[in-house]
């Protein structure tokens, strides 16, 4: 009997950035992988048991935040148990049979196309035309079948819809990292072999209105000696100039000094939400 | 002779938002608005002289930072010296002899068409169609002279394109307001009118490499008493996991305080920058 493999997610079509995440993620288990439309319907899938895992981006080291994920965050119960780093390198591919020479139009995502401007402006012959997907936007030249069109695209995408590379590595700054989160339905306690120092703990609140509440709240954090990682404020809909905090601190939610220290942020909240523990990324 | 008026720039056409907030801010001045392009373009014509003035959004209540705007501010050495808060309310609009049983294509930017989701769920037979900007599918649609075409856009955009306004505020959530920044070339010192209390004051920084800078740096304004009012970060292009911090707080930056905590912040800091000091907007 075949053993069962895992149904993992990802937002995108085949080829993603997002596709090579899963695939680092989950290198040593049977998966089966799933492009779904959206990123709500990444979360609904997971929260449907359509899904176990679903994978998704978070942060981009030069685009920043990905918002819309943040936002799912608060507006589903889900888990994050996993995160995965990964390098963005941009490549220019075409039709196996097409010459450098003869591309007109160069399609990808507005991202990806910003992401190679020196690249783009040194051919600028170019004709960078906006996608909606880097992978999608190779799909569409395999489909196309036109040997003046290019993508900027992943190897990946390349490999999947049978595309040549003309230009491998033609982003401007190497240092382009996309750090996605893996998602459950369930909280999960770490395994107990990893020590504190090698997890994250993700955390989402909202402060009551008193002087010096954000001090406050990473003063909380500061005096247990826990390190803070990272930082994002959300609006809250519906209450101007107040925000939401995302927070990422090192640890496990099951660490005492962990929870003491949500137990004590409570004083001072309105909201506190325990988004997931997992093992930290150690990619730079 | 004509009393020469001050050149206030914003993104986009006639009609936007952005134009909205310019005419409320500078509303007992003599103005000449010059729509533009991008909003990089708009700090480059503050930075070469061809406008004294720049408006920029910043912020929406919904959507949250607009992070182009504070990429830009690292960018240029400008000066905030003002903010406008207006109320963001959508309408749908078409051609004088349109009536709205006969509409087919609602055209708005992205974002609007979210905004108004109820609204559009519930006449379902519209096909919403994505515009580059709201005030541009205004335009649009009284240049197409296509009775079945609609667009959501702002009530200035409306009488600017001698459109009729068919249904008025037909966002979900009337708490959508966007918070817009006025830029200059020169720092300048503010009213001494104006109260510590009345004012607020832009900086941004990064921190060194410390255990525990994020918290440092704030406790330096909260020993002080000095409140903050927003946080935001932006990742450092090529220095992936490391962050740009713009930090909002009540004051002027001639306060004593303000300038003691600054300088308390470049000992912990990579780098400080006051991006300007004004008077808060009241509205809420």
């Amino acid at each position: 009997m075949k053993k069962k493999s895992i149904k993992v997610g990802f937002q995108g079509v085949k080829g993603a950035y997002s596709e090579e995440a899963s695939l680092q993620f989950f290198k040593n288990q049977e998966i089966e992988l799933k492009p779904i439309n959206s990123f709500d319907d990444v979360f609904k899938s997971i929260k449907n048991g359509i899904i176990q895992y679903g994978v998704l981006p978070i942060e981009n080291s030069l685009a920043g935040m990905i918002h819309q994920n943040y936002d799912l965050l608060l507006e589903y119960n889900l888990w994050i148990c996993g995160e995965q780093k990964i390098r963005v390198s941009h490549n220019l591919m075409a039709l196996k049979n097409t010459k450098i020479e003869n591309i007109k139009n160069v399609y990808s995502h507005p991202q990806a196309l910003m992401q190679c401007k020196n690249y783009l402006k040194k051919n600028s012959k170019f004709e960078e035309i906006a996608y909606f997907d880097t992978a999608a936007s190779a799909r569409f030249i395999a489909e196309a079948q036109d040997p003046t069109f290019a993508a900027i695209a992943s190897k990946v995408a390349a490999k999947e819809y049978d595309l040549k590379i003309l230009e491998s590595a033609i982003e401007d700054n190497e240092k382009n990292f996309t750090r996605f989160i893996v998602l459950q339905k369930k909280v999960e306690k770490l395994d107990l072999e990893l020590s504190s120092k090698q997890c994250k703990t993700s955390i989402l609140f909202s402060l009551k209105s008193i002087p010096g509440a954000l001090h406050k709240a990473l003063s909380i954090f500061a005096i247990r000696d826990i390190d803070l990682l990272k930082i994002e404020s959300r609006p809250i809909p519906g209450s101007p100039w107040n925000y939401l905090f995302y927070l990422d601190f090192a640890g496990k939610h099951t660490d005492e000094s962990c929870g003491n220290a949500i137990k004590h942020l409570t004083e001072i909240a309105d909201l506190v939400k325990v988004l997931g523990s997992y093992k930290a990324c150690g990619i730079k």
